[in-house]
């Protein structure tokens, strides 16, 4: 008998009173989300904070305990409103200390650009222990610290943190995915859709209805870690809505 | 000596693999939240979770016994995935009835549409001792059992359910937001933002930078309960940007 392959998980903390209060459009959920699905890591929980750190420090915890990493977003730049590292050191027991390596980074990227002011040495900061997360967007760098992952919540600079860790973290298979589209009302097929999820242990059929120039339809999204399973339901699952008169998109409406 | 007005929390649970595995991006956080403020309540956590439903009982328990409202979006259609309506009866120990008056507005709304299927019938179930919400969209109506409100995934259905419940929550006062502009780093006014802050009491200020055509600036957001508040706190702000030579501009870049 095979064993079951470890299935890797990881969360993410989103900190910020700015996607709270509605301000901010978040960006990090999707572009960590797909980035982790490409190592073999599936996102397994979000929780979105605001800027206390004893919030930041119960969902910290919780977190870095119930899956293999935990990756934050946010609150790492230099204003009195990030505190996002003293928050997970006071989390963790350790000190914040200055990351002599991060200094040096500071340095140089701020030597054309005004020196390395007290506010900027913030970003040099990170909790005892810990190691860089290299940026090469915007200088000040990310941080891990176990398997916390302390990213920036700038969407473009947290995407060239990601980059950066690319292929570093222990995972398992990727995910596949197989999307159709049809514009068939999704009531009117779900029996057709779980019958193809119980036809194939292992794979998960999703269905996502839309509303496209005054029409409804539905994507259905086959999802496995065993991509062949997932082509073999999408392609029942297709022939299925064909046989039932429903023209077939694939890839999607 | 006056007593601090009671502050009115909600938590959103986000319900849905489509969200986690970054193949859609979830638009009801920002709407929720927005919503929210204009009620008086403040969005204070956000947890995001899988069709699983041990892992939706468990965010709801938490959510809704640490908030005075718990709002959640998506899986409450038709289909084998839409397994809200089930898990946050399991959650709540109560078994789950169809809803005479929601199996009503069903039948109606199918009626030019092909019928009432058993699939379709899915949507009138609900936890028992539940209320409907109306959804002026699309029939299927949400859900709302002691303070915890079932709402559409999709988002202009969400939308439509926000509409129908306006000015039915009770809550506070709405947060007052100013927001100020300016092509300032934010490591270069870190302290003029630190002791905005400091002189104003019960006022927050958040710092959110941008890269925009090639020059980085940010936005400060001031916010507060006490309107007026926020509006001495930005104009003081603005002043001292402008003395340090930088151009305000008021709502923002």
């Amino acid at each position: 008998m095979q064993s079951e392959p470890k299935q890797w998980t990881a969360a993410l903390a989103v900190i910020g009173d700015e996607i709270l209060s509605g301000r901010t459009q978040d960006r990090n959920v999707a572009q960590v989300a797909a980035w982790l699905n490409e190592q073999g890591i599936r996102l397994a929980e979000v929780r979105i904070v605001p800027d206390d750190p004893k919030r930041i420090a119960e969902a910290v915890n919780a977190l870095r305990e119930a899956h293999d990493y935990l990756f934050t977003t946010g609150g790492i730049g230099p204003t009195h409103d990030d505190i996002t590292v003293d928050s997970i050191a006071a989390a963790l027991g350790v000190p914040v200390i200055v990351h002599p390596e991060a200094r040096r980074i500071l340095e140089d990227y701020y030597r054309q650009r005004g020196g390395l002011t007290e506010a900027r040495l913030r970003m040099a900061r990170v909790p005892d222990g810990a190691e860089l997360i290299a940026n090469p967007t915007s200088g000040a760098p990310g941080v891990r610290i176990g398997n916390i992952y302390l990213l920036a919540g700038v969407p473009h600079i947290a995407a060239s943190m990601l980059d950066a860790l690319d292929g570093t973290l222990e995972g398992g298979r990727p995910m596949v995915s197989v999307t159709l589209g049809a514009f068939a009302a999704e009531s009117d097929v779900a029996e057709m859709l779980r019958e193809a999820e119980d036809r194939h242990p292992g794979v998960s059929v999703g269905s996502y209805p839309f509303l496209e120039e005054g029409r409804y339809g539905a994507n259905f999204v086959i999802r496995s870690e065993d991509g062949e399973a997932a082509r073999r339901c999408g392609e029942e699952l297709g022939e299925a809505l064909a046989a039932a008169g429903y023209e077939v998109v694939e890839g999607g409406i």
